[in-house]
């Protein structure tokens, strides 16, 4: 062999970006627990372990909670594949870049696609919607996303899934971002499908997507004329898997490390508590927000509408979007995110997600952007940013 | 939160059935690299060197080489959801569990599926092969698994790929058992789509799916009529990203820490050397061989075309094959596989792969099985096993 590798080194990066988000320290160790077999009935107790928590953080009854075996990306296929057949009418939300994958996967399914639009940094509002059934006839499924990543925006749902049922559909939910960093009440607010991924308020690697479908979902899936076009995440096949009972039948080989990452992720939400949790996402993203707005910058989602794990703010027009990232990686180790689609250049997105949603990160982020935009020649009140976000801190704590 | 989770643990096993397979302890390390963002340069960097590598240990030229982000069934979805569209005919070679579920596959693809069978067992003859396409008209496609982990069977390969491309098919190849663990020719055997898994001859977790695509592949799915069915493993979208260049277009958060390990095991493999990493799995399936029929035992796979990574052996008559594998895993803390679907009840499956296939490891299972044999009477000379498999090891050494 000619071409031997070196040894892996990668630099130590505080990701502050859209994800993945650090994984936490304990989430590490978890991951060199040894693998074992997917018959062993350690792994029947794992399996149990990782759904019951899951059910808790997803504020759900549902028996159908578990784990995709694919990123968050494989989780929406999971949700929309299921539910979708050819001669179905969805409506999609489409107001960033998920809702345009979600549109995407409907039609690849065969759906007739009817879009609700918003301009990317808005919400959906309810009305539109509920014009958009009326207008589609019989309607199948919803889809909207809670935390749109590429728009800072958080969705309000429960007047959206009221009007879905009113009509009929079921309601299909991307949480990709939201699950664990925000509340998300599935059975409150009536979510029939809802799906999220373990790299971001989870702070584990990315790799699964955890996924939770009501038993009305279910039973649509039974009545399906065809099979669901992917087989890998056959949602019926994956029940007989992790369906409790003692006859489990193999689907496939589940990705062990990352279910055991998964479930310390878990861990570490339920003993810090869903609603501190969700608080201290809230805390960090006010502090944050107060510093940028402080330091002259806009942010960009709809105020009484912004996610707390993800901030958007504008680029200003002086700055080159792209260097000052840069400017970021390379001087300071921080990668924050930039836009993306219809909000290139436009944004940067800053990610406080999990184990990084801390005051600290904030105030070294802010300090570093305020570093970089000086070298732009964009000057800000020096200190302005930090000193802000601690006075927000201050004031929360 | 009432419903706190314990600290995880897990025993410690020797998984010597039909994988997962034991991970090699550098690999564990380097799954502590910590996670980096999908734009990172250092991750550009590692998506070379994880390139690179597949290249080398799938023996190909081929630029779509990559892992997709899920385990070998995501593969095998990739492979075949790319290649097949509505109204294909294809042709599957089903002499087993994984060629079942290729030709289930390629139906939810829209796909007619000529089948041509084999007992589970036996490989499947060329012959077979030229007159399934004779009789099929215009084939799209031939797919056959080469290393049978239901059967234990090594397929031949070159003969009926030459014989596809006669036909004007492309020749589709399940290898997730045998990457690294037995000759694999892509190239010079004229191999167009071929996929594997990383938790078996590469001695990493499950959760990536190596795969492999010729130019010819490539330019039918570039003259596809319709969408790939799938989204999460649409070969187009993933070659954009995987695709070199510094224009990295965004697809899906990529399981960092698989990837780590699978760099890692793919490290070590080019360490080893192809040729040496090979003859050391024939070394210790032959001596396995060896070992279970100087017990008296039965192999089941047809001679002379017998899995070196994955051995199959009849249960006695008299054995509780259930009994049997629980006896081995509670007392031994060794798992092997049993038989499924047509080979239910009927078969061991004894996996050595990659890290695993030691001489140390075959001693080990030959006691224990003569063990826990003996607890149901079924008796064997004491030691017969063991000494027969250490005279094959000494005789090849």
């Amino acid at each position: 062999m000619t071409d031997a590798l070196a040894e892996l080194t990668v630099p130590s990066r505080l990701l502050l970006g859209p994800g993945p988000s650090n994984v936490h320290p304990r989430v590490y160790q978890a991951m060199m627990t040894p693998v074992i077999g997917y018959l062993d009935p350690a792994f029947i107790q794992l399996m149990d372990d990782t759904q019951r928590p899951l059910r808790t953080v997803f504020r759900t009854e549902n028996d159908m909670t578990m784990p995709v075996s694919g990123t968050g990306t494989c989780g929406m296929e999971a949700a929309i594949y299921n539910i979708v057949e050819p001669g179905d009418t969805v409506v999609v939300c489409q107001n960033g870049y998920f809702g345009t994958r979600m549109a995407d996967m409907a039609k690849r399914c065969g759906a007739e696609v009817s879009l609700v639009e918003a301009e990317w940094g808005r919400i959906i509002e309810p009305d539109q919607v509920r014009q958009a059934l009326k207008a589609a006839g019989r309607v199948k499924a919803v889809m909207i996303v809670h935390g749109e990543t590429s728009t800072g925006i958080l969705q309000p749902l429960e007047e959206i899934s009221r009007i879905a049922h009113e009509h009929g559909a079921l309601f299909l939910v991307d949480a990709v971002t939201s699950l664990a960093g925000c509340e998300l009440l599935i059975d409150e607010w009536g979510i029939d499908v809802c799906y999220s991924g373990t790299q971001k308020c989870l702070s584990a690697p990315p790799g699964m997507s955890p996924i939770t479908l009501s038993a009305q979902a279910m039973e649509v899936i039974a009545k399906r004329k065809e099979p669901v076009r992917s087989w890998y995440v056959d949602m019926t096949m994956l029940g007989r898997y992790w369906g409790g009972g003692t006859t489990r039948m193999y689907h496939h080989t589940p990705p062990m490390t990352m279910l055991y990452a998964l479930r310390e992720g878990l861990r570490i939400v339920l003993a810090e508590g869903l609603e501190p949790r969700f608080a201290r996402h809230q805390r960090a993203a006010r502090a944050l927000a107060a510093g940028l707005e402080a330091m002259g910058l806009v942010l960009h989602a709809q105020e009484g509408y912004r996610l707390p794990p993800l901030t958007t703010v504008r680029v200003p027009e002086s700055v080159d979007d792209m260097k000052l990232r840069q400017g970021l990686l390379q001087g300071h180790n921080i990668e924050v995110g930039g836009g993306i689609a219809a909000l290139q250049g436009q944004v940067l997105r800053i990610g406080l997600m999990g184990y990084n949603a801390t005051a600290g990160n904030v105030l070294a982020l802010l300090l570093a952007l305020e570093t970089e935009l000086a070298k732009q020649g964009f000057r800000v009140e020096p200190g302005a940013g930090v000193a802000a976000a601690a006075r927000a801190l201050a004031a929360q704590a």
